[in-house]
C-alpha cells in the first residue's frame, strides 16, 4: 500500500476493499504489516465500505492499539455494533488503548449494560479516569476534555521540566503535547508554555521565568459553544479545563473543538429549517425518530398559519366584492416571508458569531427599517407594473404596490427582532427559523393587504 | 492588571478602558509593563471598546511586536483605519512583526495603494514571503497557509534534527511548532513527526526511523472547505501544503481552519436565508452593499412567486364558484413550503458534512416519500377537522385534507431533491434555500389544490 498522500474519499477507499478482503482470506497475518502505512482515518473509511459481516474479522486481525485507532474514526453506529459483538475482554483491551476522552465518548454510544461490563474490565487507572469523565455532561468542557496532559511545578528548572516531559512522552502519552502547563504546589494552574518554548529556553532558567501567566481556561461546566468561542477567539490548539479551585483537571484539544463546532452548526441549520435537531447523521437516524422531530414544528407552524384563514374570513365580503384581490395573496404574503427570513438568518448568524449583541437592538432596528423600505419599494414597483400588465386597473395595482412596501417592511423588522427577542428571553435565537417568521408574517401580510384594499378601493 | 483567567467579554473589556486611558494620559511609558500580562486578544477587545480617536495613541505606546499581536486580533475595519493613519514606516515596522500568513491577510484588507507602500517598506525576506502568499486566492490552502515551518532532511539523526529545531525556535519562529516535516534532497515531503516524538526518540536513531510516512497534505489550490474537511477528518492541528512537485511550501494551522469553517458556515446560513453572502460582519457591511445582496434574491423569488398569480388566473372561475376555497390558500401553500424547507435544510447539511452523497439520491427519495406521507397525513387530519369547524362542509373539508397530503408530499420530495440536483449540476446545494424551495412549491401547491377541488367538487 502506498502512503495516503491525499485523503482517499470513500469511493477510493471502497476500491481497496477487495484487496483487503483477499488478504484477510489468504494471509491474515500480513494484514497489519500491509496496512501499516495507512492513516487510521483512511482505514476507517475502508472498514465503512466493507460488507458488515467482515468488519469484526478484519479489526481482530489488527493489533489492539491499531484497531483502537481505527475504531476511534468509525461511525458511531458501526463502532457500537462491533464492540457489542466481540467479547467484553476484547472490547476492554481495544478501548484501554484509546485516549481517555475518546474512551468515554465511545462508551457513551454503547448500550448501558455493555458499557458497564467493558468499564469494569478496564485496568484500574483507566477505569477511574474514564468514570470521572463520564460524570460530565457530554456537551460541556468536562465531557469534551481528556485528562492526558503534561504539567510541571513552577519551581523546577527548564532541564528538570524537559526531563519530565521526555519521561511523559516516552511513557506513552497519546495526545499531542500541545502545551506544558505550570502549576503551583496545590495543583492550581499558574502558567503555560509551548514545548517549543521549553526546548528553546536558555539553560539554567526556571520554568517560572519563561512561562506565560496570561492563561485562558474554561471551567468543567462551560458548554461546548463557549469552549469553541474561546478556542477560536484566542487561536488555541488546546484549552485547559479547571475545577472550582482553579486546578487543572484536563484539556480540550482542538480536534474535539472542531467536531463540537460542526455539530453545533448542524443543529443551527436544522433549527433554521424548523426541524428539532437530530442526534445522529441523516441515514443513521431512525425513520420514526426523524418523523417525530419534524412533525412537532410542522404542526406548530400549521396551527399558527390557521390564523391566515381566520384573518381572511374577516375580509370575506371584501374578497367577494373584488375577487381579483385573491390573485395576489400568495405573492404578497410570500414577499413578507422571504424578506423576514433574510433578516432572521442575518441576525441569527450575527448573534452566533458575536457580531451583534442584544443591546444593539436599536441599531439593528434602524438598519432593518431602512432595508425594509428599500426592498419593499423595489418589490412594490415590480408588483405595480405586473398588476397593470394583468389588467388589474390602476387602483388594484396601487393596492398591490402599497401592500408590498408595508408587508416587506413588517417582514424585515419582525424577522430581525425575533432572534434578538428570543435571545433576550433566554431561548436559542435559531428558533426564529425562517418558516416560523414566515407564519407570523403571513397573517400580518393578509391584514395589511385587505386593510389597504378596503381603504383605497372604498370597500367593506 | 491581573491575568485573564477567563475570557473578559466585551462589556468587561469596556470596564478597563477608563483605567487604560488614564494611564495613557499620566504615564504612557508604564503602559507596556502594566498590560504585559494581558492576552493580546483581550487587549484587542479593550481597543475595540475605546473611543476611536485614542486607538492610534494607545497602539503606538506599545512596543511594535506587542502592537502587532494586538492588531492581529482587531476587527478588519479598525485595523485598516489604524494602519492607514500611521506613517508607512510605522505600519511596516508593525506588520513585519506578524507571521507571514497574518501579514498577507492584513495587507489584503487595506487599500491597494497603502498595502503596496507598506509592502515595499518591509525587509527583503519578509516582502518576498508576503508577495508569494498574496499570489494565492485568499480562500485556498495557498491563501490560508503560513510559510513558517520546520523541516529537516530525512538523512539526519535525531540529535541533529533536535539541534536544528532548537535553532529555529530560538531564531524567532512565531507559529507554534505543530509538527516537524521531513523532506528528501529535492524538498519533497516524505514524512512527519511531532516535536514530542522527536524529543522522546531514542538517541542515535535517524529521523527516517521515527517519522510517519502516512502524510496527509493538500495542494496550494485546495479550497478552504476541502482544507477544513481534511483537517477535521484526520484530527490535525496543522496541515502541510505542497506544490505540484510534492514539495512542502507551507502549513495551514488549525486556528485559520476554524476561522474558515466559521466563515463558510456563515455563508451557508445566509444562503439558506436567500441572502448573497456578506463579506463583512453585519454592522461593518455598508447599508447599500447589504441591500444589493438582498434585493437580487428577493426579486428572483418575487418573480418566481408571480407564477402563483398565473396559476390562480387559470382557476378564476373555480374560485368564483366556491369562494370558500380562498380561505385555505395560505394554509395549504405554506404547509408545502414548510415541509420543503425542513427537507432542504436536512439534506443540505447532510451533504455539507458528508453524511449523504449525490449517489444516495434513491435512498433519500424513498425516505422522504415516507416522511412526506406521514407528515402530510398528520396535517391533512388536522386540516380536515379545522375546515369542518369553520362549517366548510364535508366536501370542501375533504378537498383541504387531500390537498394537504399531496402538497406536503410534493414539498418534502422537492425540498430533498433540490440540494442533490444542485450539487449534481455543480452548484452550491445551499442555494436550495428554504424560501427558494418555498416559491417552487407554492405554485405546485395551488395547482394541486384547485385540481383536487375541481375533481371532488365537480367544478370547472
Amino acid at each position: 500500500m502506498t502512503p495516503a498522500q491525499h485523503k482517499p474519499d470513500r469511493p477510493i477507499a471502497a476500491l481497496l476493499v477487495p484487496d483487503i478482503l483477499a488478504l484477510l482470506e489468504e494471509a491474515p497475518g500480513d494484514l497489519a504489516a500491509e496496512t501499516e502505512e495507512m492513516h487510521p482515518a483512511d482505514l476507517a473509511n475502508v472498514v465503512e465500505a466493507m460488507p458488515p459481516g467482515r468488519v469484526g474479522e478484519f479489526l481482530r486481525a489488527l493489533p489492539p492499539n491499531r484497531a483502537a485507532q481505527v475504531i476511534e474514526y468509525l461511525d458511531d453506529e458501526l463502532r457500537a455494533e462491533f464492540l457489542e459483538h466481540v467479547t467484553t475482554e476484547q472490547a476492554a483491551e481495544i478501548i484501554s488503548e484509546m485516549t481517555p476522552d475518546d474512551r468515554a465518548d465511545v462508551l457513551e454510544t454503547l448500550e448501558e449494560k455493555t458499557a458497564d461490563d467493558i468499564l469494569s474490565d478496564l485496568p484500574d487507572q483507566a477505569r477511574q479516569e474514564t468514570e470521572r469523565l463520564l460524570q460530565f455532561e457530554p456537551d460541556t468542557a468536562g465531557g469534551l476534555m481528556t485528562t492526558e496532559l503534561v504539567s510541571v511545578e513552577q519551581s523546577v528548572t527548564v532541564e528538570e521540566a524537559l526531563a519530565q516531559v521526555r519521561a511523559a512522552a516516552r511513557s506513552g502519552l497519546r495526545e499531542s503535547m500541545h502545551a506544558i502547563y505550570v502549576v503551583d504546589t496545590d495543583g492550581k494552574l499558574v502558567g503555560v508554555m509551548s514545548l517549543r518554548e521549553l526546548v528553546a529556553a536558555p539553560e539554567g532558567a526556571s520554568v517560572a521565568d519563561i512561562m506565560h501567566t496570561e492563561i485562558v481556561s474554561v471551567p468543567t461546566s462551560a458548554d461546548r459553544k463557549e469552549v469553541a468561542k474561546v478556542t477560536s477567539e484566542y487561536d488555541l490548539v488546546a484549552i485547559p479545563v479547571v475545577d472550582g479551585f482553579g486546578r487543572i483537571v484536563g484539556i480540550v484539544t482542538v480536534d474535539d473543538v472542531i467536531d463540537a463546532i460542526v455539530e453545533e452548526q448542524t443543529e443551527d441549520v436544522q433549527r433554521l429549517g424548523a426541524v428539532q435537531p437530530l442526534d445522529d447523521p441523516y441515514f443513521v437516524s431512525s425513520f420514526w425518530d426523524v418523523a417525530r422531530r419534524r412533525v412537532g414544528w410542522l404542526v406548530i407552524l400549521f396551527v399558527g398559519e390557521m390564523f391566515t384563514g381566520t384573518a381572511m374570513r374577516a375580509y370575506e365580503d371584501t374578497l367577494a366584492k373584488a375577487l381579483v384581490l385573491t390573485l395576489f395573496i400568495p405573492l404578497i404574503i410570500s414577499s413578507g416571508g422571504n424578506s423576514g427570513s433574510q433578516s432572521s438568518s442575518l441576525i441569527t448568524r450575527a448573534l452566533a458569531v458575536g457580531d451583534v449583541e442584544v443591546k444593539d437592538v436599536l441599531r439593528v432596528l434602524m438598519r432593518e427599517l431602512g432595508h425594509g423600505l428599500v426592498l419593499g419599494a423595489c418589490l412594490g414597483a415590480i408588483g405595480f407594473v405586473r398588476a397593470l400588465m394583468w389588467h388589474s386597473g390602476p387602483s388594484v395595482s396601487a393596492v398591490v404596490a402599497l401592500s408590498l412596501v408595508l408587508v416587506v417592511l413588517v417582514g424585515t423588522v419582525v424577522g430581525a427582532m425575533m432572534p434578538l427577542l428570543l435571545k433576550r428571553l433566554g431561548f436559542d435565537p435559531a428558533l426564529a427559523s425562517s418558516p416560523f417568521v414566515a407564519s407570523a408574517v403571513d397573517v400580518s401580510g393578509l391584514v395589511i393587504y385587505f386593510t389597504v384594499a378596503r381603504q383605497l378601493l372604498g370597500l367593506g
